[in-house]
C-alpha cells in the first residue's frame, strides 16, 4: 500500500473517532505515533484545524474522576517520508490535549498546541511540525519512554510478553510485583540495551550499531528489495548456507566437537561470497535475506545475553521495529540467547514492540498537572492484527481498522 | 602479485636454502605455512623429492643437544587456491621431519612423512595431501595451536605486541612471569575468543561470526573489489558518514549527551543505505569499504570486551589475518575496547598476527619424541616488513625476500 492510500485509509477508518491525545516517537527510520480515540464524539468538528477538548467527559471513575473512555491507536510512517505523516495529522479531527493554554472551553492558540515526542526526530523536525502543523514538540528522552512503554506494557496489558522457540510461542505470565531488574533490549535502527531497576530507574548500559538500519541498509544494496517488509518476507524462503562459510565447510563437512561447534554452526557470516567464481548477481536475494538476518539476529542475541550476564539479569525483553514479530528474527534471537548462556536465560518479545518510545511518550502526559491526563485501565479488546496475513503479532493501522491493533482503555483527565 | 608469480618468487627466494621442518595451518580463508630454513645447505638436492633429513646438524649447545641455526619463515596462500600451494611445496627442496619413519640416515618412504597441520583443512584437506604430495598432515587442534603460538610469541619474541591508539603505535613490555590469563582474539573468517590461563590451559569463551570472511564477502558482493588488501586499502580513503547513520543524523546534528552518545557515534551501520534515492553503484566503495570495516572492528571490540570483563580479564590480544597491521582496523578495535571498558581495558595486537595457528603446530614437533625437535631461541633478525608501504608489522613472504620477516631461530633437533 503507497502511503497516500494508506493515509486515505486512516482517515476513513477514523472518520466516527476524534484523536484527543497523541504522541510521536520519531526515529532514524521510522516515526512511531500512538493516539487516543474516544468513543463518544463529542469533539466539535471545525474542518482540519488542531484543537484542544476540554468538554468530553463521558462518565465519573469511582473516584469521582472525569474519564475518558476510548481506543489507543497505533500507526506508524516512514521517516523519509514525513511528509505523510504532517499529511494525516492535519487531514485528523484532532482534539489534542494540551500542556499548557487556557482552560476555558476555548480553543487555545495553535502556538500554545504540544504534542508530546520523543526520538531524535523530535529535536530534527521541531521546527517543521512548528511551520506545517503550528504545533511544538515537547521532547521527552528517548531511553526513558522506552522504559515507561516497557513497564507499562508488562503490568497493564493482558499477554504482551512471551518466548518463541522452535516455532512456538508462548505467553509469559508477568508478575507485576516481579518484574525487575530486566534488560530492555530496543532495536531500531541501532540497538539501546537498557537495564531496568524499576519505574524511571534505569541505565543505558550497551547497544550495538548493527540494528534495523543494517539489515535494511545492507539488504538494499544487495538484493534491490523495495521495502523491509518485502526483505524480510524474502528471508523466509532463503538458505543461509549458500552465503555463510559454516564450521562443515571449513572441517570438510565434520562438525569441530571439542569446542561444541556444529558442522552446521555458522564460522562466518558472508564467508562463503569470498568466492571468485560468483558475483552479487549470481545470488539469490532470499539467501542473502537470510543470512543478513541471522548474522544481525544473532550478533544482537549475543551482545544482550552478554550484557545480561554482565548485570546477572535473567529476563532479556526484546522490543523495536526490527522484529515485527517475524518468526525466524524471533526465533534466531532465541537461539542466541539460549546457546549463548547455555539455556541460563531465556529472550522475551512484546507484542507492541514498536510503539514502546511512542506509549512513553504518551504516558508522560500524565506526568504534567496541565494536563492531567492519566492512563487508568487498558486492554486490548480486538485480536492485534498482523501487517502479514497469518502473523497474529505485529499492530498496525495499516490492516484492516477493524483489527487495528487498537487497545481498549480507559483515561482519567480532561 | 598474482599466485603463480608469487610461487615464482618464493621458488627463486628460497633457491639457497633447505625446508627442514614445516607446519600448515588451513583456514577457511588463508593457509598459513611456517617453516625453518637452516643456514647450511647440507640437505641434499634430490629434486622435489619430500625427504627427511638427520644429516643436517651444524653445532651443539651449550647442554651437548645438536643444534640447528636458520630461519623460521612465514607464507601464506588463499585456501581457494590450494593448488598453488601444493605447487609451492612440490617445488620447494622439502627436507622434512618426520614424527614417524626410519631414523637410520635413509629417507623414509613417502607415505611415512608426516606434516603438521591445523585448521579446519587439516581434516578437509587430508586426502588431497597424500593424493597430490603423498604427504600425511598430522592434525593438532586449532585452538591449541593458536594458544601455543600466541604465548611463544608474547615470551620469546621481542617486540611482538604492541597498542595502537589515535595513531601511535606503542610496543608492550611483556613480563613472561606475568602474562596469565589474557583473552585471545583470533579474527579469521570467523572469530574465536580464548581466555589463556597457562601453558596448554585455556578456554574458547565466545567467538563470533562477524569476521575477515564478513569483511571480504561482503565487501567483495558490494565493491567489486578484487582482492581482500584492494579492499582494505579502499577503506583508507573512504568516509563511513556517508554509508552510516550518526546520532547527529537521527538528532538533527546534536548530540545525545544525556547518554553519553556524541552526534558522530554511529547509531547505525549502514543505515544511511535505507535511502530510497540512492543505489548500490551511487555509493562510493571506499565509502562502503570503510562503514564495513568499521562495522566489523568495533563489533570485535565490542564483543571481545564483554567477554574480557566476563572474566576479569585486563589483556586482550588481537590476533588472526583480518587485521594485517592496518592502521584504521586496530585504531577501531582499540577504540571499541577503550570506548567500551571507559578505559579499564586494553587491545594489543601481536606483529605476527596471522600465524599463530601455525606457530602452534610447528612448536608441537617438540612434543613428539620421535622428532626431537625443540625450538630454542627465537629472535627477530630484520625488520618485519609491510606488505604495503610504510606500514612495518605485516609480515609475509610476499614482499621483498631480504626483508621477509623472517625470524632467526636456533631449533634443537635432529
Amino acid at each position: 500500500m503507497d502511503h497516500l492510500a494508506h493515509v486515505s485509509n486512516l482517515r476513513s477508518s477514523q472518520s466516527q473517532t476524534q484523536i484527543s491525545h497523541l504522541a510521536l516517537d520519531i526515529g532514524g527510520s521510522l516515526i512511531k505515533l500512538v493516539y487516543f480515540c474516544r468513543y463518544d464524539d463529542s469533539c466539535r468538528d471545525d474542518g482540519d484545524e488542531l484543537r484542544s477538548q476540554n468538554d468530553s467527559l463521558c462518565s465519573k471513575s469511582d473516584n469521582n474522576q472525569p474519564v475518558l473512555e476510548g481506543r489507543l491507536h497505533f500507526a506508524k510512517f516512514e521517516t523519509s517520508k514525513i511528509n505523510d505523516c504532517l499529511d494525516f495529522l492535519r487531514s485528523m479531527k484532532l482534539c489534542l490535549g494540551v500542556n499548557s493554554g487556557s482552560h476555558d472551553g476555548t480553543a487555545p492558540p495553535s502556538d500554545k498546541i504540544f504534542i508530546k515526542a520523543t526520538g531524535g526526530g523530535a529535536y530534527k523536525f521541531a521546527d517543521l511540525f512548528k511551520e506545517k502543523l503550528g504545533v511544538s514538540l515537547d521532547k521527552e528522552d528517548e531511553m526513558e519512554c522506552l522504559v515507561t512503554g516497557a513497564n507499562f506494557l508488562l503490568k497493564a496489558v493482558h499477554q504482551e510478553a512471551f518466548t518463541y522457540l522452535d516455532g512456538q510461542k508462548e505467553f509469559v505470565q508477568i508478575d507485576p510485583n516481579d518484574l525487575y531488574p530486566y534488560l530492555l533490549v530496543n532495536i531500531g535502527s541501532g540497538v539501546s540495551m537498557i537495564k531496568v531497576d524499576g519505574d524511571g530507574k534505569f541505565e543505558r548500559v550497551s547497544g550495538t550499531s548493527l540494528g534495523g538500519g543494517t539489515f535494511w541498509g545492507l539488504g538494499r544494496l544487495l538484493t534491490k528489495c523495495k521495502n523491509f517488509d518485502e526483505l524480510l518476507e524474502l528471508s523466509h524462503q532463503g538458505n543461509n548456507r549458500i552465503v555463510d562459510m559454516l564450521v562443515g565447510d571449513i572441517y570438510g563437512g565434520t562438525d569441530y566437537a571439542k569446542i561444541g561447534l556444529s558442522s552446521t554452526t555458522i564460522a562466518s557470516s558472508f564467508g562463503k561470497a569470498i568466492s571468485d567464481s560468483k558475483e552479487l548477481e549470481d545470488y539469490q536475494p532470499e539467501d542473502v535475506s537470510r543470512s543478513l538476518l541471522r548474522m544481525i539476529s544473532n550478533n544482537i542475541g549475543q551482545i544482550s545475553y552478554l550484557n545480561a550476564l554482565r548485570f546477572g539479569l535473567k529476563r532479556i525483553f526484546f522490543a523495536g521495529f526490527f522484529i515485527r514479530g517475524h518468526a525466524y528474527t524471533m526465533d534466531t534471537i532465541s537461539v542466541a540467547v539460549n546457546f549463548w548462556s547455555k539455556g541460563e536465560a531465556k529472550a522475551m518479545f512484546l507484542r507492541h514492540e514498536g510503539f514502546l518510545g511512542a506509549l512513553g511518550a504518551f504516558m508522560s502526559y500524565e506526568k504534567q498537572c496541565l494536563d492531567g491526563l492519566m492512563v487508568h485501565k487498558m486492554q486490548q479488546k480486538f485480536p492485534i492484527s498482523a501487517s502479514s496475513a497469518g502473523d497474529n503479532i505485529y499492530c498496525s493501522l495499516s490492516s484492516n481498522s477493524d483489527e487495528n491493533g487498537s487497545i481498549e482503555c480507559t483515561v482519567y483527565g480532561t
